[in-house]
């Protein structure tokens, strides 16, 4: 039996960071599950529909085959996960081998919203960081990765990230088990990944 | 005698919104003195000193000058107050007549970080907002303004805007006779400019 561990906390905080940091040092026992691979498959929709859509919402996600892959990963089974593609929100044709490990890492805004969290979860570590910076982080990324533009990031941020990150992420930061400080040292940081890994040892 | 009401909080809060709201719609009754006038004039300074200044500290002020303004204003005299060129960051040589009314506002950001402030103002109001609001609110209207790009705001609000704000601003709040919380509605919200109205009028 694999340890399955939620990571959540705001859009920009750092949690993708972390995830990959530790799985880097500890490739022998840590497995990365993103729970962002899991959005539903929209190719039966229209571009407008598509652009309607709001993927800050829980249902955005696939819950059912997320949980499905999650389990058989506990249970010690390897798995094909979907690959997302957010230019055109459907899933790739292609599919990308997962292999168990004793510490399976859900990393996701909205990795705690599955239906009965405590069922599946071993353990929920939730990476704080003000919001201010996480907006900051936000815009460097999204302009650079995506060549948006400054404003659109800014109005869809006012207008469907914060009301969410509100509403289904800051939410849970009160049945964190652990929380990380990100604005305190970088997620990717020698002393917080090797704190963070003593402290799954502890659950095996 | 006038009174002299500072306007605090963070760039981006709503402060200006306010002052101008109330000017307004009380010409008679309200004067606007605004903080930002009395950056200091760096004429002698050579570009690179120019921008390797730091804007945000209380020394980038001219205080001698706002404070005999100030005073004058307070004692019923009008007075021709600077004009400041952010472009150039010089003074310009014409000024603006501000002539004394009722009630003085002072709006700035660094406006609190006179000495001794209860000696000059009368009142402290304090525009409070959610650090990533404000962030949002700065980049919309500095790239609309300025002509910036998002990155070079994003990094100067994470290099000195943001330290200079928990160092300077933040921790004046507790000093504030009167908080305005910003996020719930817009500084320009006529209900709330007559309820500030009517603080002010406790005061004459």
């Amino acid at each position: 039996m694999s340890k399955l561990i939620a990571i959540g906390g705001g859009s920009g905080s750092g949690k993708s960071t972390l995830a990959r940091a530790l799985m880097a040092r500890y490739p022998e026992e840590i497995a990365i599950l993103s729970y962002d691979w899991y959005y539903k498959d929209r190719s039966g929709e229209s571009e407008e529909e598509k652009a309607r859509a709001n993927y800050d919402e829980p249902k955005a996600i696939d819950v059912e085959r997320f949980l499905l892959d999650a389990k058989a990963l506990k249970e010690g089974h390897a798995i094909e996960a979907p690959i997302y593609d957010f230019q055109t929100h459907e899933r790739k044709k292609a599919t990308r081998l997962v292999e168990p490990r004793p510490f399976i890492l859900v990393d996701g805004v909205l990795s705690y919203q599955v239906p009965n969290p405590r069922g599946i979860y071993d353990f929920y570590l939730y990476v704080d960081c003000p919001s201010d910076i996480r907006l900051a982080r936000r815009i460097l990324r999204d302009e650079e990765e995506r060549g948006r533009t400054s404003s659109s990031i800014v109005l869809q941020y006012l207008q469907t990230v914060r009301p969410m990150h509100e509403r289904y992420v800051e939410s849970t930061k009160k049945e964190a088990d652990y929380l990380v400080h990100s604005d305190l040292r970088p997620t990717d940081d020698v002393a917080l990944v090797e704190e963070i890994h003593a402290l799954l040892a502890k659950l095996a």
